[in-house]
């Protein structure tokens, strides 16, 4: 625990009550000018902290951000989230960034998040929308022993665990729209960018990217009938901390189980998650379209949808369409 | 064409013969210290170039080098080692920096060469001796417009690729060993390492990497008995150039017809210049052994061996011992 960290414990385990400098200063082994020091890094990150002369100081609140010190207070994770959190007010795309430090030799788990990102990705080049302090814009780094053809699944492991997520803290139905989205009341809540790098037969990393949408008060006009909010949809603000440290939490547990007992479990409850089976839909792949209804998950992740020829054929990936 | 390049287009037509610093100035519409500015770099750069106040530039040579002018010249292809080069004295590793390169956009066809490497890499972590001016240790950074689960069939394209320029070139009877190396006389003169980046259901880039050992003329003793060279098998030096352009020409023909016509001829060719068919052996997977027969490549890129208990396997990787 870094002097920084160290000192906010302390702060908050003074539950409202003021805590001497002294005080502080004789726990932490440090100077009292060095605790003010770190008062003021802390302010200028956004805690509120007010100060006395007499008194010391009072811990009022944590700023409304994704600090890595507030993901990892209480998180039940051993790794994701817990270990390295590298944190950016603003950035280009976490999944760009989290590629680098990957191929620098990050560590599984490496988790990057930014308040904001100036060209957040979507699928084929896309863009995601992603406003300052609105929504959670993050990608983690992992490192599965795996084939490389595993993974397409872990799109899927962490459709499920953002589905899960938002079922623990928020009172919204998530619906799993294969292969990437999450929606709710049909509209885009969460997306799903996972970008693979392999060295012949093994994979060497993943980065998994997720953006959602939590605080956004409104949409642009081109994605005003596509994007929603957990704002939009409920009417009220919800903590984004919190929000994150549940995903983490779920996408540990169900990625843990899919590396030691595979994927059968976690895709049954895709299944019951997913928006799609026994729908009538035309995907829109990048050469030809298939128009059918959508029959189950294959074992390899891919979609089996029976084609109005009834020939059956089997989807790796592309735009669906639900008629 | 840039200026040097357009010098050394000139300095080449004389033949043998004296050119003028007058006619080079005149020609290109550059001054004449403008012109021997250019070619004290070309001499920095290690051509052979004699002058006299009198009767001008004498072009003697070129050097022992992979410079991109020298690769460019008179090579057969289209794109690969025509549009992009980019060149290196010394390097790390080649494909470390084509990846790098791939992640900030360079296009397909580029082509990173160096004259050594410091950390040559082989698969699952090897390292690949990689001696000054003795060998091409190259990248080059693919795009194609495939499912990730087609790249394994690059890897084999390149074998092939390799084998072809070698028969071309050299006295040579090459066999490729499944997955990625390439041995004359049972030891290794060429050695292949793939590495794919993909963006959910796509590739983003393939980096093929090849270290031929072309005039080395002895390896470190924990090598001996496994690497040789083109100059240890033939008793001469060869010009690395002339292999790299030819490899190179062989590659970007056979990469477009996988790209257009699939992988069957390509597969066909593999299977005669591959020492594995029909032969027993052992193969060493990441969590398991499997000793067999091999039968044949299968469709997808994978080796069938039949094992000893009678089954099919399929195997995507591994080390082959051959009894």
């Amino acid at each position: 625990m870094g002097t920084k960290d160290e000192l906010l414990w302390y702060l908050r385990r003074g539950e409202g009550c003021w805590v001497s400098g002294e005080d502080l200063s004789g726990k932490m082994g440090i100077s009292r000018s060095a605790v003010w020091k770190q008062i003021s890094r802390l302010r200028q990150e956004g805690y509120a902290i007010r100060s006395s002369s007499k008194k010391g100081y009072l811990f009022l609140g944590v700023p409304e951000m994704l600090l890595p010190a507030e993901i990892r207070e209480g998180i039940g994770t051993e790794i994701f989230g817990r270990r390295d959190i590298a944190y950016f007010g603003e950035l280009d795309s976490t999944n760009r960034k989290a590629k680098e430090m990957a191929a620098e030799g990050a560590p599984e788990g490496t988790l990057v998040v930014a308040e904001e990102q100036s060209r957040g990705r979507g699928r084929i080049g896309r863009s995601w929308y992603s406003p300052a302090r609105e929504g959670i814009y993050m990608s983690l780094i992992l490192r599965p022993k795996l084939p490389p053809n595993e993974a397409p699944k872990i799109t899927l492991v962490t459709g499920v665990s953002v589905a899960e997520a938002l079922l623990a803290v928020t009172p919204l139905q998530p619906a799993i729209k294969w292969p990437n989205d999450i929606l709710v009341n049909g509209r885009k809540i969460c997306g799903i960018l996972t970008e693979t790098s392999t060295e012949m037969d093994a994979i060497d990393f993943v980065v998994v990217g997720v953006g959602m949408n939590v605080n956004t008060p409104e949409f642009p006009d081109e994605l005003n009938e596509i994007g929603t909010s957990i704002y939009l949809e409920t009417g009220k603000a919800f903590d984004r901390v919190t929000l994150l440290q549940e995903f983490l939490h779920q996408f540990e547990q169900l990625y843990f189980t899919f590396l030691k007992s595979g994927f059968e479990s976690i895709g049954k409850r895709w299944g019951e998650l997913s928006i799609l089976m026994g729908k009538d839909v035309t995907v829109q792949m990048i050469d030809r379209s298939c128009s059918g209804r959508v029959l189950k998950l294959d074992r390899d992740g891919a979609l089996i949808i029976r084609s109005e020829n009834g020939e059956l054929e089997k989807i790796y990936s592309g735009d669906i369409h639900i008629h």
